[in-house]
This record gives structure tokens, C-alpha cells and sequence, in this order.
């Protein structure tokens, strides 16, 4: 068989557990040298390819490899380019496979989410048509878990695990001050469009804790929602919310843009659990805190769920496999066998199912009242975040979070202008 | 000897280790049966007392109280309280020695912080002069690590470890990130008017990432804070903030207090990290975002400090021993003895030391700019952030943190109006 580079890249806002894809891809690279000579990771993602920054995943020790496993992150870097349609932007595509040419790449591996499987997709469809074919095989990762077709995405797993935790921890804390002090806590969280990590908030039901969700599925209704935090507290004495980013009113308008602004009249930056907090204190004149989890929820490597690690790991390496089947255009999935006891397999769909798809909650996972989450989603979150996959600590009680040598590889090819 | 009851409270804010704290004075407890017949536990902290809400600690199971150590909050409730002066209320504290008078209480266990370590000082002094002398020890807990006399307090260590490795894996994150987005992360942190908190995310300069502190010990000068970021930014590509809720203008005007408003004209409720988050954006144009973790730092008993769960426990205990020892108006304490290996033992302090003093940030902690921390403070704060004391989870995947049954004994005396 002929021998081909491979090319790797993350892409659009990392995660805790997109490193362990990164892992499964190299390591499998590495036990078929036969047929994948070298390795190229792109620095910076896609950026990388672009602008012939190649790392050499090769200078890189089997030990360093492995710990990316146990590392949050991108460790190549990623970055937050789309490009755009072939029409608009061929040159692009041009020299993307430009590059691949140069380098002798036949596999393109991009990690990614909605965007980069479109882009991943073109990629295949415009070297076929230049007469350079590239198997391109998109390894799925997103926090907000709005992927089609795979039950499920690398990344959100140990999300959702970060937020029930986090919930049911703070939540215990106010329950322990509320006689005097905090009654109601807000929790602010990603997901964008689909409510899947604020209905991960929902769990703690589970654990006895009144919790009111804020879903981006549902139009977000003041009066009903007021009357929502009053009844819990009435009744448990504290309310914990856990409002998603992408809450919003029935005309469209997220809660976020309130167009608050600071002393001097400045546009303040997002945050929808101030928002909050505000408007229940209005209402109700509780004390409330708040807290906003940002980047803490994606990279809290610390609390990563075994699961999504072991998942992310085996979607990496099986897009590896799959390129060497001759696969090409194709997506590699979680297909759930069963919950009890939770199974689950590697399954493929091809990237034209994947493409600019979102796949946001399901409304049988949502409860009546739309603040809370049913039974069926329990069944389906559990499993995600079940099990504990630590990372190792230094003696002074930090992690050892690996960072690569990420050398670069001599370019072959005149500068390209992004 | 006499057999007395005893009773513990817990004071003010809680933390994810005051529970261990607790641990440790009901297994003395319970091992000292001879000596202390009963350990009652004040429903919601020090109002229980006045309430005579006394929880019978008795009836829970020696595997519920073991579990303890491994819960954040307060298992019996806490509360914000503050007794007033003697002289303006003098029948509050005459209503405690009721109390523990009719339940027949001899040893007044404290968990708290200065206002509390006060208030123990003047029931030990004032139920001598009462004629039902109370043995009154406080057991030290505060993740603003303010304490005096002792080296550290029982919460900082896992607030400030939490700090540190959040932080740590939000930098990698931006790192990742920030050729083509975020390219300034703010983490706002507690701490009240002490910089304790906010110098551990001091630390994560030892793996690599650029980090400026705003502590409340330091003035806040816009124009050098803007150009310490500026800097960062340019020779490193991103950088961390980790501000104070404390921080505040030579003028004493806190950073959060900048009087933000809704659309409504409602005043926000407040939030240090979206100013600071804004004060970048106006001034350099960086893409940036920002994360309050609130709450989650002071309950995330998932990510507690070894150490610091292990000082907990031992406080405890050694409260409850140096009462067998007939101390009284007493605060037992951690004696650092060593930095290299960390070595430490328990200590004690009168009372009359501890009560209202507030210890910040020694000068010599914080590095001349003011943007950072000393190696005198990285070596203070390493051995209390050391090893790793994980909870144990269900097979659902969440932490098995203990509710218990809080059942009251009976009440004694009228009702009275708090």
C-alpha cells in the first residue's frame, strides 16, 4: 500500500477532553506507520494548514502523547475560522489541498464541530474534483452537544458531570445559609442554542435540590418563571436556577441583552445571570448570588467524566481506522446500545447528515412546566457523566498538564495572506 | 469527673471542609463518652442556640458522621449573625447561657470567623460572671484565610486550590484559543478584603501563563493595570486576570461598586470580573471573557485540598481535647514548622487575640509591580494546597455527599423572639 502523511486539527473552542481525541488519533497513527508515515498537526487549526504552520507530531515522545489524555485544551492550538463557501472563497480550499499536495497528505482528521464538518466535507469533495483526492474524516467534539446523528459528543460528558457537580455543591452551601442569608443561586452555563448543559443543572433534582432551569427550547416567561423561584423557596426555603447562555424571550431576544451598561453609559459584556439575579431581587427582593462558570466548565479537566474521555479517545482513533478502511466524507459516531447497564459502540454517518445541523433537546427531555428535565433525560445524561477520570497532581498539588514542543516543519510553499 | 453536654455551631460563610471540622469534634466526642455525655449541634449555626433548635447529634450513625469529612456546606446549617455588643444586647448572650444551662451544656464548640471567635470570647467571659461558667472554644474556618496568630485557616486551602487549578486550565483554554479569539480571561474570586484567594491564582506563573493579579491590598491604578495586560498580551499572545472582589481605587471605592445599571434603570447587582472584563475591552479592544465562580469556590469539596481537609479534621479534635483539658476562651491553631518537607502542628491562641483582627497579605507576599506574588508566598502556599482528597461518587457519577436525619431534642424554655 501507498505510504501517506496525515494531517490533524482542532477547531472552534476546545474542551476538557479534545486532547484525548488528539491522543487516540496519533497513537493509532503511530501503530500503523506502514501506511501513515507522518503525522502533521495543523498550529492553530485550520489556520495552520493555511498558512503552512505544520507541527511534526513525530518529535513528540510516547510519554508526552499519552499524557494529552489527561491534558484540557487544544495542545495544538485551535481557532475560530470558518471558511467560507466554496463560491465565495475558493482560493481557500485551493490551498488547503495546496498544502496537503506539498506535504504528501492523503488523510485530513478534523476535530471539530458543525462548521468544521461542512468544512471538512468541501474539503473532500473539491480534492476529488482537482485530482489530489484527500480522505477527509471529521472526530466530532462539542461542549453544547448539538452534533446530529452521534448520541452523543466528546466534550459534553464532562461539561455536564462540571455543572451537576457544581450545582449540587453550591447548592448545599446555600441550602446551609438560607435561614439568614442567600436564598436563591444563579448559575449561568454554555450551550449556546441547545439546552443540554443546563439540563445537565437538572440532575440535582435527584439529590433533593428545588432547581429551576432556564432552557434556550423554551420561551422565557417573567411572570411564570418568578412564580416558579417563589414556590421553591416557599416550600425548601432556597431555590438554585441554572440559566443557559442562550435563554430567550418568545420574540428571539436573549435574555443577555438586557443593554445594561455601566456608570460612564458603556454596553457592559454579556452575562445572563446578573440578568437574572437582578430580576428575581426586582421581583422578589431575595438575596441571590450568582456565578458565571465560562471557560471553568470546558476546561475543568479536573472533574472530567471517565466516560467522555474513553469516548473521545476511541472516536479519534477511530477515525484513524476508518481512513485506512479507504473511508472518505464520514463522521465516526457514539451509537447507544442500551442504558441499563449503558452500552455503547462506534457507529459512522457521512458528513453530508452532519453538515450545519443542530441538533437541540428533544422536547420529551423537557418537564410540563419546561423547568425541569424528565425521566427520559436522566436516562440519557447519566451514563455520560458516570465515572471519574483524574488527572495525575505534582507534589504541590497542581496538575500535570502536559505542553508539547510543537515544532514546526519547513515550509515548501510561498506565503499565503489569510 | 462531671459529665456536661456539649454544643457545636457553625459560623458565617461555609466552606467545603467546615463538615470535616465537624467530623472531627463529634468523634472526639463520641470517644469521650465518659466526659461528654451529649454533642448537641445548633440548627442554622448560632441561631439554634437562641432558638434552642438543638440537633442531637446521637442519632446519627457513626458511618453519616464519618461521611462528613468527604461534604461540603454545613451539615447542620449555618448562619450570618452577629451578636451584638454586650452592652446593646446583653440579653441575647443571657439567652444562650439559658440555654445551655437548661440542656445542661458545659463546652461551647465555635466554627467560625472573626465575628464568631468574638462572640465565643464573650460567652466565655460572661457565663463565668453568670455564675454557669461555659468552657467556649473556637474552632478556626474561613476561606478569606484572615485568621490571625494561626498560619492559615481551615477553607483556604481548598478554595485557594480550586482557584490555582481553574484558573491553570481556563489559561490553557485561552492559550488555545486566543490566534484568532478571547484573548483576555478575568476570574473574579472571594476573599473579602484579604488577597489570599487571588494570590493563589498567583501560582499557575509557575506552568507558563501570564497572569496579573488585582489585589485589595493594592490600590487599583487603571493605567498600569492596562498596560500590565497590554504587555502580557503582546509577548505572550493572551493573559489571565484574577481579580478580587475586594479590589478597590486608593480612594477605598471597590472596583465592583461602579454603579452599573439595567435598561431600567435598575442598579446591577454587583460582579467585580464583567467591570474589569469591560475596562480591557474599552481601553485595548481585546476579545475577552470572564467568569465569577462565586459559591463554587468555597463548596467544590471535589477538588479539596488534602492537607487542608486533614487541618480541618485535627482542629476539631484538638478543640474538643483541649476542652477535656479544662482550656477555656481558647482557639487551637496550625503551627507551620517547616516549609521543606511541610511540617506542622496544632497550637493555641486566647481568644482575646483572635477576636476582630483581619490579617491580609503580607507586603512581602506581593511582587514589586504589584501584579504578582513572591517566592516568600508561593512557599506559603504550596504545602496548603498539596494532595488530593476526592469524594466518592455514585454509580450515576455524582458525589455521595451526606444529608443527615437533624433531628431536635425537645425544648426546655419559652419561646424567644429573635
Amino acid at each position: 500500500m501507498n505510504q501517506k502523511n496525515a494531517f490533524y486539527a482542532q477547531s472552534g473552542g476546545v474542551t476538557s477532553v479534545i486532547n484525548a481525541s488528539a491522543c487516540g488519533v496519533i497513537e493509532t497513527c503511530r501503530q500503523n506507520k506502514n501506511r501513515i508515515a507522518k503525522l502533521y498537526a495543523g498550529h492553530n487549526g485550520i489556520i495552520g494548514a493555511l498558512s503552512e504552520e505544520l507541527i511534526d507530531t513525530s518529535l513528540e515522545s510516547d510519554a508526552d502523547i499519552a499524557a494529552l489524555k489527561s491534558t484540557p485544551s487544544g495542545a495544538f492550538g485551535s481557532c475560530r475560522f470558518k471558511l467560507k463557501s466554496l463560491e465565495q472563497n475558493r482560493h481557500e480550499y485551493e490551498r488547503l489541498i495546496a498544502v496537503f499536495q506539498a506535504h504528501d497528505i492523503g488523510y485530513f482528521f478534523y476535530n471539530g464541530g458543525g462548521d468544521s464538518a461542512d468544512t471538512c466535507y468541501k474539503v473532500s469533495q473539491l480534492s476529488e474534483k482537482m485530482g489530489y483526492p484527500v480522505q477527509a474524516i471529521h472526530i466530532p467534539k462539542t461542549v453544547d452537544n448539538d452534533l446530529p446523528v452521534t448520541d452523543n459528543c466528546p466534550g459534553f460528558g464532562s461539561v455536564a458531570k462540571y455543572i451537576a457537580v457544581s450545582a449540587l455543591e453550591a447548592s448545599f452551601d446555600v441550602r446551609s445559609m438560607a435561614r439568614t442569608s442567600t436564598k436563591v443561586f444563579v448559575l449561568e452555563v454554555m450551550g449556546r442554542h441547545a439546552g443540554w448543559i443546563t439540563a445537565a443543572g437538572g440532575l440535582i433534582a435527584d439529590y433533593g435540590i428545588p432547581v429551576v432551569l432556564l432552557l434556550p427550547e423554551i420561551d422565557f416567561d417573567h411572570d411564570r418563571f418568578v412564580e416558579a423561584v417563589k414556590n421553591k423557596v416557599e416550600n425548601h426555603g432556597y431555590c438554585t436556577v441554572v440559566v443557559s447562555e442562550g435563554a430567550r424571550y418568545a420574540n428571539g431576544k436573549f435574555l443577555a441583552e438586557q443593554g445594561s451598561r455601566d456608570s460612564f453609559g458603556h454596553a457592559q459584556l454579556g452575562g445572563v445571570a446578573p440578568v437574572v439575579a437582578n430580576l428575581v431581587k426586582q421581583a422578589l427582593g431575595y438575596k441571590i448570588h450568582w456565578a458565571v462558570a465560562d471557560y471553568l466548565q470546558r476546561a475543568a479537566r479536573h472533574l472530567a467524566s471517565a466516560t467522555d474521555v474513553e469516548q473521545a479517545y476511541a472516536l479519534g482513533k477511530a477515525g484513524v481506522e476508518m481512513a485506512l478502511e479507504g473511508k472518505n466524507a464520514i463522521m465516526p459516531t457514539i451509537d447507544r446500545v442500551s442504558n441499563r447497564p449503558y452500552r455503547w459502540e462506534i457507529g459512522s454517518t457521512a458528513l453530508s447528515e452532519v453538515a450545519n445541523v443542530e441538533k437541540i433537546m428533544p422536547l420529551d427531555f423537557i418537564s410540563d412546566d419546561g423547568f425541569g428535565i424528565t425521566d427520559s433525560c436522566r436516562d440519557y445524561l447519566y451514563p455520560l457523566i458516570a465515572g471519574e477520570s483524574y488527572p495525575q497532581y505534582d507534589e504541590r498539588g497542581m496538575p500535570k498538564y502536559i505542553v508539547l514542543k510543537n515544532q514546526l516543519v519547513d515550509k515548501k510553499l510561498p506565503v499565503f495572506e489569510l
